[in-house]
C-alpha cells in the first residue's frame, strides 16, 4: 500500500463545535487522499504553553513526512505570521506565537518559509475569525501538492519561541516547575534527565529525593507500581521528564498542586 | 488516488459509551473502504436544534458525495420517519424531526426519499434502541454500493423542519436570538448580515452598536483581536452570524447569558 | 478496494493529552496503511470493568481480522503478562488483568498466546510507564506485518478474568446489579433476556415489574418512547441486557443510582 499523505490536527477548539470537522471538511477538499489523526482538540483555550506541550510529545512519534497542523491561534487576525518549518524529519504549519518551542527543542530546524503569497493558495476572502479552515487547510493541500513551499514565502528573520523557565541548581539542589497536569492527575515538570545528570555526576536514583511545594514524595523510581497503591511516587516519565503521580490515585489533588507548583530534587546521603 | 467512500457522523452519544464505535464497526462491516469522520458526538442528549446547527455549519465544507449520517433522534423506536436526502451536492441520513433546519436553509434541496423497504437493507431484528447502529450504519452501507436509493422508499408527502424564531426589526432596532454558546464562550445568535442589510441599506459597520440582554457590547468589527484583552466584541464570524466573544475570555459568562439571550443592533448616528 | 488492516484502540488515556496521539504515531510507524478508529478514550482511569464493558459491547460490531488493542493498564511496568488472542474472528492486544472478561462471555477463544520475546518486535528501551506506546503499538505492527504470532511466545497456563457478581433468582425474583451508567444516564444492569428465561418459562414482559433500590420503575418494555417523556422506563437494550432510562430525561439523577445499584425483577400476576 503506497503511503497516504498524513497529517495530523492539534487544536484548542474542543469537540462540541463544528470547527474541527469544517477544518477536516476543508483539508480533504483540498487533499480527499489525506489522511487526519486528532493529536488534540482540547488543549485548554488560547493556551500556548500547553498546545507547545502536547504537540511536542505526540509529533515526533508519527511517520516521516507528517504535516502537522497547529492551530492555537489567540492572535487570529492580527498581521502575526503563518509559517511551514521542517523541524527533523515532519512538517509543521503554525501561527508564529511560540506553539514551537518545544519542538524546537528536542528537533533540529531544517528550514522555514512565512506565509505571504496566500494568494497562490487559491484562497477567496478567507475568514478573519477561522484561519484554520480558510487558511490552514488549503495550506496543507497546497503542500500535498507536492508544489515547492518556497514560492508561498520566504525565510523569516526570526520568530516567536516562549521564554520559558529552566530548571535552577544551586547548593545541591534542583528547583523545576509543573509545566502540564494530564488525564490521570500526574504532575510533569521541566526537569530533564539531562537536567539531574548536569548538577550530580553518576546520581544514585535511590538518593534524590523528590518534594512538591515543600512535601516529601519520595526517591526518584522508575514505574507507578513500586509505590503501593494510593502512595506517591516519582519517576522520570515517558517523555524524559521527572513526573509525579500517586499509583492509581491522583497526585494533583492529594497534594493540591498544579500548574507552576514548585518541585525540588535534593540529594540525600547514602547512609540516611 | 481514487477517492473514498466518504462519512460523516452526528450524534448526541457522546465518547465514554460503545455507541458510536459499535456503529463505525457496523458500517466499516457494510463498507470496509468507507472514510469515516467525526463531525461532533458532543451534541446534548436529545437536543435536535444543537445538532442542527453543528450540522450545517461543518458538512457543506466536505466534499462532493459526502455521505453525512445523522443520528439525534429522541423519537428512536417511534414511527418517525427515517430520510435519505441530497442539499447541494451531499448526501444527508437523519430521522424526521427537524434536524436538517439549518442545512435546508443554506442548501437546496435535490431529491429525498422516505425509506421503507427495510427488507432490502438486509436487516435482520434490527434493535428498537440503537437504530444508528441497526438501521443508520446499512443504510449508509447500501448508499455506497452504489445501489438506487429510491428503490428503498418513496418521495415524502413533506417533511418537518423546526419553527424557529426569527430576528424581528422594528423602529431602526433589530432584535435577535442566540442559538449556540461555543467552547470559547461566544455567543452566536441567529442575525446574518442578510437581515443586516435588508434593515439598514449599506449600514456602517462602526455605527451599528450591539447590545446583550441590555448591555453594551460595542460596534460591529471584524475579528477578536480588535478588541483589548478581556474586553467585549461582536463581530461576523466565519459562519456568516454575528457572534459576541471576549477577546481570549468568556463572554458567556462575563454577560451571565446563553442560549435563548436577547441581541439587539441600534444604528446611532455617525456624529455620536 | 483492498481491505486495511483496521485496528481499534480501547484505553483510559482521555483525550486532552499527547499519549493517544504518540501511540497512533508509534502504529503508523511500523504499519503506515493501518486505519485506526476509536472505541474509547474515555473508560475511568485504572477502572478495568468499565474498560471491559466497552469493549465488549463494540468489537464484535467490527469487520473480521480487526486487531483491538486495549490499554486499561494500571500494572503497566509490573510483570503482568502482554496477551494477543482470537476470540470469534477478532484479535484482541491486552494486558492480563481481566479487560477480556466480557468478550470472552459471549465471543469463542481460539487461540491465545502470551508475548514473552519482546526483542522480536525491534523494541530498544520500552518506557516502564507507556507501554501503549512502546510495546502495544509495536506488536500492532507485528501483527499487521503477517508473522506467525507464536513466534513470541506461548500459550498462557491460565489468563485473569474479573470475579463479577451474577444475578440471583430466589422465590420468583431475580435480583441484579447497575454494570454501567452511560452518556444519557440511562443504567445498564448485569440482567440479560436468558437470564430472565432461566427464571420464567414463557414470561409475559408486561408482568414483570422491574425495581431500581427498591423503587418502582415499571414493566419491561421495548422502546424509550413507550414511556411519556419525562418518565422512566425498563427495556432489554441494544445489547440484550435490561437497561433502566427515564425517556429524554436522566435516570441516574432521578433515582440517585448508579454503578452497583441493586435492580430486581418480580412476576406479578396478570389479574393484577
Amino acid at each position: 500500500v503506497a503511503n497516504r499523505p498524513l497529517l495530523t490536527l492539534t487544536t484548542d477548539f474542543g469537540l462540541a463545535d463544528p470547527y474541527v470537522a469544517a477544518m477536516k471538511g476543508a483539508i480533504l477538499q483540498h487533499c480527499p487522499a489525506a489522511e487526519i489523526v486528532d493529536i488534540s482538540h482540547q488543549v485548554p483555550s488560547h493556551h500556548i504553553v500547553s498546545g507547545a506541550f502536547v504537540l511536542a510529545n505526540a509529533a515526533p512519534y508519527f511517520p516521516p513526512n507528517t504535516v502537522h497542523v497547529v492551530v492555537v491561534d489567540p492572535g487570529v487576525g492580527t498581521d502575526r505570521a503563518v509559517l511551514v518549518a521542517q523541524f527533523g524529519d515532519q512538517l509543521y504549519v503554525f501561527p508564529d506565537n511560540g506553539i514551537i518551542t518545544f519542538v524546537k527543542e528536542s528537533q533540529p530546524l531544517q528550514n522555514m518559509v512565512q506565509i505571504t503569497k496566500f494568494n497562490l493558495l487559491g484562497i477567496e476572502n478567507p475568514s478573519n475569525t477561522f484561519q484554520g479552515r480558510d487558511i490552514f487547510a488549503p495550506l496543507a493541500g497546497y503542500i500535498f501538492s507536492g508544489k515547492p513551499i518556497s514560492k508561498l514565502g520566504s525565510i523569516p528573520a526570526q520568530y516567536t519561541l516562549l521564554d520559558l523557565p529552566h530548571p535552577q541548581a544551586e547548593e545541591g539542589k534542583m528547583t523545576g516547575r509543573v509545566i502540564h497536569v494530564d488525564h490521570f492527575g500526574n504532575l510533569i515538570t521541566n526537569i530533564t534527565l539531562d537536567h539531574i545528570h548536569e548538577c550530580w555526576k553518576n546520581p544514585d536514583a535511590a538518593n534524590l529525593e523528590i518534594s512538591c511545594q515543600g512535601r516529601r514524595v519520595g526517591p526518584l523510581q522508575t514505574t507507578y507500581s513500586q509505590a503501593e497503591s494510593n502512595q506517591p511516587i516519582s519517576l522520570i516519565n515517558s517523555m524524559g521528564l521527572v513526573e509525579l503521580a500517586i499509583n492509581q490515585g491522583r497526585f494533583c489533588d492529594a497534594y493540591d498542586a498544579g500548574i507552576d507548583a514548585e518541585v525540588s530534587i535534593l540529594q540525600v546521603s547514602a547512609a540516611e
